[in-house]
């Protein structure tokens, strides 16, 4: 019998302004990243969104983010590892103590937007994200994108790693995903994303856009849930999986 | 053999920015009262404070304050007490994670500046400080402003509240500091400083500008190392102690 | 033959963040009213929302507020009115700029959310605002808010000062704003406000809620862009406004 | 008969932060360049620091930088030549109304830190800054590092552009600087800086530490201010200029 997460990032909203679905969406994933107050989100944001998860049975983990609220940390900001490890440590802190404050307990760390793919690319960045977990409290898992420098990077730290893959993006024959800027990079429709899902958790491996079969321990699965389609992606993606008998839990229960 | 804590705020300053002589007040003081991002300090002063701290045998406390870099915490921002609630929260898990990761241990929450005035005069405010302590962690102590509200706030919520006096300030009848804008608010001179904590600290009790004695548990006395001057004052301050006999150590080892 | 301007605010996003409708609404409106990148917006929104009025013949004003992108400017910061000054100067400064970068020009400045607020009730915070705009370009026009504080102190400092009136919100005897926690505060229904407005504008005057006719020369109608309501009420009172021959055109082209 | 024009960065602090003896250099320098915001300095800084210039008769310029007040705008930020356009334009519209309001005039534009840097070296970013320039105020001069993509692309715009050279960093055979991370990077000693810098504006050329003579029209000469050293410097280069018969006024009056 298989079990898989699916998890998405929550909390992004700062302030007056607001970010996705909060709602909808976790009436759909078993796994919520909650930004930490750097790239996204504020204190107000952070327990309601802890206090929301609890109440929907959702377990929660950190999303740490470049401190680029301008650019909602999609920027690549030039900071050192060193750097990087320090602004980890930060927001993780700062997400358990709200998780704390909420009722809620803080299970997870997953790395946000371009600390994400930096540290996907670069190995000294993902060692000092794993440093920064195992600082803090190593009993906290790592959500790392599958096959990249964030597995390794995890596993040396002794850390607890799990793999994710993406519902609605392809991937290159390396198992890295293609590149926005060119063709196949989104799946956009989405049924095609949760057959594709399905046929990955199913084949326990990453399948990518020339076919190639790549074999991956697949705990997570990330949907979005920030435009309407974006929610109907991961309903979609939900209701397939259960269709076929996969049970939907968090990886950390 | 009568004991007392000296302590200062630590780790004020931001990214280029410097601010007062942290070198030289970690070798007076013994507990370091650090600064959380939001008013002053940044991860990288976080870390290396608490660095230093630890590496000079002095105990370290979370020191929140308003979000406010450009007044440095000493403006009074209109936020609510459930508001402050999760501002503190945040900032004492960021503390927590930052001691941590320098491999030292947050044992104590003090408030910086106008959240610390605010919460001497009003108590909804000092109870959503001391909520905020005792949600993120009960075993910190509460490290309050003698015969304020934030003492019974701490209190209320079952905190190990520890009392401090100010060495450079004048004290009103009640017990409350003399505003700064009236005469006898500051003590300038070293010595009188010295001299008059020692009565203060041998009395265990607040010694007014007007000559009473207001009986009070100090287990601790403030300190200023933002100027030349201010350093002086706390190391004459820990002499004169140390000369009657006093021994110098954390309220909270 | 009557002629009335409609403003609204405008470029309220920062960078990822959406905020209101700014294509719909810049179809209705005959000014905008364009954030500063203190309360909201950036460099980014600020060119492109300058370059769209531009576009669609809309005049521009400065939109300055507290600066506090958290609270989105809605708080009353503890800033004095020397303080205010310079921060108004500032952010009518950066609007200049940018407005010429994108071929535009500013012609008015209009306070923004608790600056705004403020300087209605308070006379020492009107003239700061009026001796920053006077400081910085004495041909801006002020746009005020109707029988407010805003008016003499904008006539004081010699500006081209305009009244205007809300859309969607009651008015009490006195012709100030009934407060959003009394009933009769807001106007919800698009057709009443719109024919409240066209009364208000055949009159000259404000009309009370306890229905007093209060003659007030109307140069300005503010309307609201923040949801489809409120976009759906912009429409109405344009509609109704030119069904009953009057024009709409900026109070200063 | 020789004119030399002698200028410093001022108005680098934020609030509560110090950053530099601005009473000081005033009393040396002809131009100030004077921070915007975004990487340092506020706007009550901003008011002080050009009511003192315009005391002191201190010609005035614009210091933008990337908005990194937390790395003091010394991190090459990955903003686009199109946002750093905007960026810029913003900056100066501030500085214009400060400056405008504190009853001085900005007279040019000088680029701070890693946004100087990053167009010293990248022409699309030299040439992004002096549109932003020509944009906001077409009379305003370009205050541009000697022989670097600065000069062409002010040059390119129409702009009035001046050359500058440091009066404490050692020179490429190219002309550019020494990397800080070399050897002859910087010159410590104040007697052997104004020495040099005399021997290069009375050779209106640059003076490369291999002994090259690379003819530059030196319309002024860039000291520090930031340390009791820099200051001595400063004032050393001045005190020779003088006694050489050079005369020491702003570039641009």
């Amino acid at each position: 019998m298989t079990s898989v997460d699916l998890n998405s990032d929550l909390g992004e909203g700062y302030g007056a302004y607001a970010c996705g679905d909060d709602a909808a969406i976790l009436g759909i994933v078993t796994s919520a990243n909650v930004a930490c107050g750097l790239h996204a989100g504020d204190p107000e944001i952070m327990a309601r969104t802890f206090a929301l998860a609890k109440a929907r049975g959702v377990a929660v983990g950190a999303h740490p983010g470049f401190p680029d609220l301008w650019g909602f940390g999609r920027r690549r900001m030039p900071f050192s590892p060193d750097e990087i490890e320090r602004l980890v440590a930060y927001q993780i802190g700062a997400a358990q103590a709200l998780a704390a404050y909420a009722g809620h307990r803080i299970t997870y760390v997953k790395a946000h937007g371009a600390l994400a793919n930096v540290a996907a690319e670069e190995r000294p960045v993902a060692d000092a994200i794993a440093r920064a977990v195992r600082a803090v409290d190593r009993d906290l898992a790592l959500l790392a994108i599958a096959l990249t420098a964030q597995v390794p990077a995890g596993e040396a730290c002794g850390l607890d790693v799990h793999q994710e893959i993406f519902a609605d993006r392809g991937y290159m024959p390396t198992g890295l995903l293609i590149p926005r800027s060119q063709p196949g990079a989104m799946i956009t429709d989405a049924g095609e994303a949760a057959d594709r899902v399905l046929r990955m958790v199913e084949a326990g491996a990453i399948l990518t856009a020339d076919g190639r079969t790549l074999p991956t321990p697949i705990r997570s699965i990330c949907v979005h849930g920030d435009s309407a389609h974006a929610v109907a992606t991961a309903r979609a993606v939900r209701t397939r999986l259960e269709g076929a008998g996969v049970t939907l839990a968090p990886f950390r229960p």
